[in-house]
């Protein structure tokens, strides 16, 4: 399982205030966070841009590849945000993501084919809906695959995201449960592995407090990286998710275990 | 999962001592504390038995049972213990377990078919070595199946267990990752779900603390959860294993999640 930091995102207030200043400074920071934690890659999420598109997104990952050299994610609905950070990023990016709803495959879909780029898929239906069960979602897994295919990205630049819901939903744990399966059938279900990716920050919405909140989080931390998620996206400046998924590596690694790391 | 205590062990001095003194008293505290911590059933494990064996059972047994109305897990070599074990049980028990190795073959296997009862198949090979990948250890399973059925035994009595190795164990970790995708294989292998149990004490074996051991402990209980083991043979008395325990059975079930519980 590798890291992937979903701290560069507009709803962080530091990243907000820094976008609005046009001041490199504290993204910079982050990025060297996230070099210091050993982050595989950074997902930059700038929300809907309004103005100047292209220019934002191109201050950003300037700001942020001066002090990260890892993957960046581009995490955006906005087709011409995520071509311009395609034509800059020093490493091979990931465009995050599409789905099978009709705007994403004739918009964020065509990206991928164009610069052979690995992409995210959420496990979405047509309408946009998270399916509840794991049947449903694998059905779900193979239309985005044919999807892709059908514009010429292979199985294998595919990383499907089953998308982690608030705990507190109605039926929530059973959406996180299928998801739970849904992970661990994907490399069986394909004639070949398909990577998987999931999002941490969702399921603690709403709860009452922060630690409540660290405690589910790496809970869940230890039930994907057993599940063999491929990246983990998380808050990487929590402290108590690093622990979860550094235990976690260190549990799992194909390397000589000693306690001294525990 | 479901949680079976493993704390009536020989091993444990608080039962030596009351198994040498004849004295029921400790042994009724460990299953008062089973039944306070909702345990679903006790291990019961005296080690070989030099003397009196039907006696010694039935002992530990008659005290067990006065203060736990679970089910009793009888952990033993010795067929003759187990079927001792068997006749008295007020709950139907579980036999713990036969594995590929010709003894309990002839020895133990044979009470599950007489007595009907539920039986632990250790994924051991012939020679009663863990396989080293996930591809061996399902074939060891369906050889276990096998064997089970031409004694009688069908698979639905049966629960596997792919033994956890301690982690300082070379290659340790390889062996607990194939443990966790046998697991999670197990029921797609073969037609119909088969249950498992894995024991989660040994993991730990040379840890140089106790915090650091139950750090390793709390992480597989979340991993095997989310792996769908359906028991967990644990140290019940551990405040930590118990947290992760009751977490892991909330963020998964099957009912409506509060925040109020974690």
């Amino acid at each position: 399982m590798l890291l992937i930091a979903d701290n560069l995102h507009i709803m962080n207030p530091v990243v907000a205030k820094a976008l609005q200043a046009r001041n490199p400074v504290p993204l910079k920071k982050i990025a060297e966070h996230c070099t210091k934690v050993n982050a595989y890659a950074m997902d930059i999420n700038l929300g809907p841009l309004k103005h100047n598109r292209e220019d934002v997104i191109t201050f950003v990952i300037e700001a942020v590849q001066d002090s990260f050299s890892g993957r960046l994610v581009l995490d955006s609905i906005q087709a011409e945000v995520i071509a311009q950070g395609i034509k800059i990023c020093k490493q091979p990016p990931i465009i995050n993501g599409f789905s099978l709803e009709e705007n994403k495959l004739q918009t964020i879909l065509p990206l991928a084919a164009e610069y052979q780029a690995d992409i995210v898929g959420f496990l979405l239906d047509e309408q946009g809906k998270i399916p509840s069960g794991t049947e449903e979602r694998l059905a779900v897994a193979s239309r985005l695959v044919a999807a892709a295919e059908e514009q010429g990205v292979p199985p294998e630049k595919i990383i499907i995201d089953p998308v982690l819901v608030p705990l507190t939903w109605q039926d929530g744990t059973h959406y996180n449960r299928a998801l739970i399966e849904t992970i661990q059938m994907l490399n069986q279900v394909f004639g070949q592995p398909i990577r998987t990716i999931a999002g941490l920050s969702n399921i603690g919405a709403g709860a009452p407090d922060s630690t409540k909140r660290q405690t589910a989080e790496a809970a869940f931390i230890f039930m994907l990286a057993a599940s063999h998620l491929d990246y983990i996206l998380m808050n990487a400046t929590q402290e108590s998710n690093l622990t979860a998924f550094n235990l976690s590596q260190l549990l799992l690694a194909e390397k000589v275990f000693t306690w001294q790391e525990v």
